[in-house]
């Protein structure tokens, strides 16, 4: 995410998506191919040898390789004839064999898009979610909606919900199926006669990737899952972040960041910054996930294919970026119990009356909040 | 969808998704609500008796009632006011007990997707599908990258690849967990005391939904579960559909719809206009489920509900639209097996060559394709 | 909008777009091409007379039209069927002679279109908006950036910057040139000889629409123009909206609708019903352009064009309900100055003082408020 | 556009939507409110001297900013902060006076997009298809509607309709109004007594931007416009990338472009690689604009406005990235007119002969194209 990527996104995350990253993924592909191809004897083990000490990033510069790419529409094309140069003559004749650019793209992407995943830490939030439903069980607050008090709930029912919904995102995105790729020019993988299925599945077996039913050049069910996940994970991050923003209103003062924001103009002013870094990170997941639904033509999309790269990766950044903002406002939070309480309009208190409730006995008046806490809870438990 | 609903929509899919269909299904909701709180006994079993009775779409009129449902910003409160009119002042303060609007309209949501996606006829495609990729495994045609000829390929892997992304998509869909919706006002349930686990219990029971582990009022997992199952359905219906259009193009010609489609002047013109309808279709749902991404505030939303339902409504029409019109491209599909291999041009063939493949003998050049058209058949095999 | 159009629709405008208009606007093109033909000499006057009589709403069944426009795609072409069945032979030969089915359905859009923009009454929301600028100039309040208190500014001034957004999208919409549709199959007229640009002048002055440059079945500009303003409408629209929701949030409690909505639960609430459900309609107008966002291939696109009507007759009818319910909103809203004052924060206030600004001098600590107010009112002056 | 910025965007591009080019532009804001302020009186004019002489983006790290800005949200606060530092205590007083950080990121924004746009080449493109127009006026082809040949019609009348829709958005593009941004931290410009008016006015003067009504915080039609008009420009450019992917295909074989995309695998292979490149842009750009379609809350949006920074760039660089991969694709496209001749179907030119024209005689059958093309040439001549 430019500009200002710091702003949004992770360190770690934002080199995991470098075009350094990129490029380390496709070396792994080209290696992983040239040893599964020794393995299955359509390659001599020592031009496998030789490719694999080739495939090594600080030997090529990507920025150039990009450049070159823009020919070829792909940055393999310029790849593969560097490597294939490095290699020399005989032994690289056997590099990129079987394969087509796409291969080794997508490849990529779904190692790339599997480190970024595991630096979404929604582990932590997770954490911070279950410890503030139990903390706050019992802290009363007024329910709102359409943004009109209710009846009173309490602050740890409400982030029970952020719990289940971000452990629902958790769950999602770890069940995400990101195979490998490898089916040649028209996913026949003819360039290798009949040895084409133990092909794959030596190469994926060599990218600890699970293994396609069949390449899936132009069925983007893998991204489409992932995206999936992306925006379960987005939306569930965006309510929270949603929630801290309008509880930490002036007017309302339930909770505050612990990390406030500073305005260049207003030293007084405490900004829950985090949260609205969050919406705003969770806004391009939303707009990016959509570049992704698009059918491919035939074998080889022209223009679909070339558009998920991008997509993906602001798609990852902003969804890492949405976790750790998220992660930073809740870390510390301020939760002003007097103030929520406080806050109870006379109406609210009425309306709970009117259902037979006496507010003096909080345990009648919450109804079923704290069973519902415990689900949450132990639903969330890991393993 | 308006205009001219009947070009887009299957009759029955149009009737399932009508005013008249979700009046049924909030009626269904209060129907179960009450009879859920005889069970738990916060209901007279009488009460629950004549408010059933009285849970019949005959003795409303939803264009009255979505009239009325302006002022309250949801067709339920005035369904309530009407139906509490009708089962009499003592009973009918049982009507509703312990729910909210969004509980019965998300309810009567959730029905409505269910029944809709039951009429979402995937099994058909899959089974056109599967009959064109056996039919054809050794149909040979030319593949197509960026939509130039790369190598051979056949028209049964062709299928075979438009089979698992159809197959994937009925999994998703089968997949989708869509749970009753019972919360009150706040989602605590508090106007039933303690009661309200065992009434969510029993009310889901009553539909024979799932529970919940919480409401949902604010937390649209279910939906958007639903929606990305959605979106990978359309995709995988528009891959087919968009290959059928570039394979009928006059200059390609290896496929043509049973049932091409008539022009207003020109009569010697055979469009694949089913084809072409499903890729509308496809577009409408792409757009409508991104305005299902969005992050509820607090305890309801406001606006983001109320947006859902013609989102849904349409998402869902659009997508059983895709699955009908693809089902008409796919049947009794015009395929020239002479054409395909007319087609094939003389680069094409001579790159087989490269790659060491006797034009002469297809099960060389063809690679992995029988073995792929296999799996493919076998993970799509209906237990 | 389904389901449950009323709430969200007003009536004159879920006409203005239903099938039956449609209908009507495809007679209208109908019959314009046949006066326009018998003025250009290719129609003898006495056929383009039987035609024009012909062209009766009340003569079709448009239902029966869309269920037999599954075949061909769109519904012209069994209308033109009926049209020429109802003229009968010799002067049924010149029915909808050089048109194809597009030249009419695009036209009778852009009747539709045109007819429903006349329908979003953003007058009204100009004068409401422009009526709370001049009321409450010096009706001081806090100022929210982040929705945390700033400094201090007035209603009148925030009234005057709604007033600005909704006058500039008036603007926009007021500019948007919708020309008529009239090219025949290729868009080259070729079926009146050389007689087709005379032809397309006369077309378009029958039916007082502006004429375009070419025909533009595959550029669709005008559509993209149409969808610009209506975004930038809803937008303006929305902002409204948003802003009165946060206003009359139990805790800020600044502002209230007149016919705040009721609950079914809750009968103390007064919820901000209309400007909820402006909020609902603006992101269905955000999520339909989207699909008016695409590239028409050759000389007719093959699922592009026929997505296009339902999502322009979406955008239109929630732009127009957008504007319907922020109408609803603003009228004999209830503006709390006294709550308004109460709620400015003590640092607010300080921040104030640190500018040098004296609290008790309204003039001096609100700086440009006054002038603002005066250029914003003058801007939208009607003339 | 990452990774593989220069695969999709020019150089010239890339470096004006760098964040280097980003604090160019906020320095530049900074400079001329400290000029402005001077000329208003209300700052000294050797403080001004002295801000002007830092406003140099050599003395600043632009990655450390953004890594500081993660705090306040923005990159703004820590530049001030710097800023301050580097003027020295007396005239630090002076420095981003009467303005909030917003007004500086907004004026910086429009400095970055206006010269984006200027570095976006539709000019090149218009001349392209004029010249192809005008060339191949004659040049007979089939015209497809639904991928389904038609009636003849020429390569140059296409080229017409390419033409005429970039000149459309060049029009769009340059009737973009992008004021200046000024109106501290509520948008009454308070910190500056009564003098806000004047030293908006001199702000504007001084960066050579128009000057708005009202500051335009919350109010984003600014962006709104630019963003309609990046769509209308994308989609006029994916229209001729759509086309001529469509009519390289190697069954059509009707252009291909000079330099031809080479393939990893398949030597052979001539790919549109700039018109799919173009493609893939055109979706960055619709995907984008959607994050700037928010209603921002109050007097400043909670992550809509933050959201925007990334969603303008990525809407810029793809825009240019497609407008320069369309050029490259027309500049040199090779067109074979005796293959468009050839391409031609039986059926197709029976329908001509059915409308009554002589396929002998160009000047017959093909309408009206020859007056539309000199129409299309007249409305697109540069003054």
């Amino acid at each position: 995410m430019r500009p200002f990527a710091a702003i949004f996104v992770p360190d770690e995350l934002e080199d995991g998506l470098s075009d350094r990253a990129w490029l380390e993924a496709m070396l792994d592909a080209e290696r992983a191919l040239a040893n599964a191809g020794a393995l299955a004897g359509v390659v001599p083990p020592a031009a496998a040898e030789a490719i694999a000490e080739q495939c090594d990033a600080d030997r090529f510069d990507v920025a150039e390789l990009a450049r070159q790419g823009r020919d070829a529409g792909n940055p393999v094309e310029p790849l593969v004839r560097a490597l294939r140069e490095r290699v020399g003559d005989e032994p690289g004749a056997y590099v990129h064999l079987g394969a087509t650019s796409q291969d080794v793209l997508d490849t990529a992407a779904v190692l790339v898009a599997r480190r970024a995943c595991e630096l979404v830490d929604l582990a932590r939030v997770v954490d911070l979610c279950a410890a503030l439903a139990d903390e706050h069980r019992r802290t009363v607050m007024a329910a709102r909606t359409l943004l009109q008090q209710a009846v009173p709930t309490t602050f740890g029912y409400k982030a029970a919900g952020w719990l289940v919904g971000v452990d629902e995102a958790r769950e999602r995105l770890a069940a995400v199926v990101l195979p490998a790729q490898l089916g040649g020019a028209a996913g026949t993988l003819a360039a290798v006669g009949d040895q084409g299925v133990e092909l794959l599945r030596l190469y994926a077996a060599e990218l600890e990737l699970p293994e396609p039913v069949l390449p899936w050049h132009n069925r983007r069910t893998p991204f489409l899952d992932l995206a999936g996940a992306l925006v379960t994970t987005a939306t569930a991050l965006g309510k929270i972040a949603g929630d801290v923003v309008l509880l930490a209103q002036t007017e309302v003062g339930e909770v505050a960041e612990a990390a406030g924001g500073a305005s260049s103009t207003m030293p007084h002013k405490r900004n829950p910054v985090a949260a609205v870094l969050a919406k705003a990170c969770v806004r391009h997941v939303h707009a990016n996930v959509g570049v992704l639904y698009e059918s491919h033509e035939h074998e080889r999309a022209a223009g679909a294919w070339h558009a998920e790269w991008h997509a993906l990766q602001t798609a990852l950044a902003a969804t890492g970026g949405a976790a750790a903002a998220v992660a930073r406002s809740l870390d510390g939070l301020e939760v002003d119990r007097e103030r929520m309480r406080a806050n109870i309009a006379a109406e609210t208190l009425s309306e709970a009356e009117r259902v037979g409730i006496d507010a003096a006995q909080p345990d009648d008046y919450l109804g079923s909040v704290d069973a519902f806490i415990d689900r949450a809870l132990k639903r969330c438990q890991t393993p």
